[in-house]
Parts: structure tokens; C-alpha cells; sequence
């Protein structure tokens, strides 16, 4: 059994803690848990605006705290995103994620992230076996 | 993409809501939803008390709210849930849920559940090729 409190990572598990533009994830799980999916808790800085475009992942993510919205590039269908709505990108879709207030949100990716992924210039996660290469 | 609001599910969606003995979940994404895992948000009752052993699947458990204690069965070791704190069955492992306040919990399985599932005398839910057949 894995325990881990989100309260401590910060402290004792810094390189768990990943920061991009405007975005803090921590990760819960990552693929060397060997779940099969990574967790993560990420915070999205208020008034910020995110594309990402995971063509190599599966991500839900369930909003605990803030406010937004999420845009569908594909459909142009945009969403409000408040406590208890949670997105599932089951198409790889690219979209906008917009925070008006911070966001705080639980995420799970399959497969999961090994924690050494940037976000490259199409907004992707490189595949697991490229992030391996 | 699939977007699910939690508040609405329980009028909209009543059979995405799975009640037991002191327990009740609400599946924001099933197997059919072929993300390869399933979340579903927990709530455990004040003073309640579950034993469970997952045999066929892995489950991470995040606590958003309330407090009590988990029991890993095979070492007796007994750990704190509060806010932040994540568990991970990351070996099956059986184990001894406590709800000292009532728990609110995001949970993930892998493989996805059907919704179709009842928990077994032992704790278990049965194998998704079993629950198929």
C-alpha cells in the first residue's frame, strides 16, 4: 500500500512538485507506481488560459475548487467548469482551459506520466515510450 | 470530450449512483467511457467502518474531505486520512476503512468498473470478465 499526503510532498518529495507557465501539479502517483495511472493535484494560477492537446494520453479531470471554463477546439462547445464537473479527454481533445478563478483539479492520465514530461510546442505529453527512448 | 457535472448526476443520471452499507458513489466515468480507468466520488458515513480487498483491481483513493484511518490488513500498520492524504492499492492490498467524520474521496480504478459490480463476501469486486460474462 502507497500513502502519500499531498501536505507533505511539497517538503519531502520536491522533484513530485511540477511547475509550468501559470500551472503547479503534484504528483500523487506517478508510472513507476505501476497503477497504471498517474494522479495528480494541479493548480491552474487565476486568470490564466491553457491549450493542451494530449494525443498520447487519456486525462479526466474533476474540478474541487475555482472557477473556469473549457473550451473544445474541435466543436468550438465551451463549458463552465466549477466544483464537482469533471472533463474526460476520450478523444485526445485539444482544447482551452481557462481559470477565473484558481483552479484546483484532480487528474488522472493513462498512460501514466513518468514526471519527466515538458509540455511540448503542440501542447502534448511526448508517448511513454519516446519519454523511455 | 465528456463532461459530467457531480451535482447533476444524481437527478439525471440515477443509475450512476451506487449505494451499500454506508457507502455511496457516484461513477463520473465507467468502463464504457473507455478512458481505461473509472472515477467515481465516495462518501463514507460518520462512524462507519468497511473491509476490502480488491483481488482483480488497482484503486487509488484521494481524501477532499472529512477524517479517519486505514488498516493495511497484511502488516497491521495503520495510517491517517485527512484532507491531501492519497492511498494507493497498489498491491491488492486489504485493508480496514474508517470514517470518523463522514469521508469524501476521489477514487480511480483500474481496470474501470462496469457499475454493475457488487462487492463479494470478500471484500472483492469480481473481474471485469467475469462481470461480462
Amino acid at each position: 500500500m502507497i500513502v502519500r499526503d499531498f501536505n507533505e510532498i511539497a517538503k519531502s518529495e520536491p522533484t513530485r512538485v511540477v511547475s509550468d507557465a501559470k500551472w503547479t501539479s503534484v504528483r500523487m502517483l506517478l508510472a513507476d507506481d505501476k497503477m497504471g495511472f498517474s494522479f495528480h493535484i494541479t493548480f491552474l494560477e487565476a486568470g490564466s488560459e491553457h491549450t493542451f492537446h494530449y494525443k498520447n494520453h487519456f486525462e479526466s479531470v474533476y474540478c474541487m475548487q475555482g472557477s473556469g471554463s473549457i473550451t473544445d477546439l474541435a466543436t468550438n462547445e465551451t463549458h463552465e467548469i466549477k466544483p464537482g464537473v469533471m472533463y474526460a479527454l476520450n478523444e485526445h481533445d485539444k482544447h482551452i482551459l481557462r481559470a477565473d478563478e484558481e483552479l484546483v483539479m484532480a487528474c488522472c492520465f493513462n498512460p501514466p506520466v513518468t514526471g519527466k514530461e515538458v509540455h511540448q510546442a503542440d501542447g502534448s505529453y511526448a508517448a511513454p515510450d519516446l519519454e523511455d527512448a
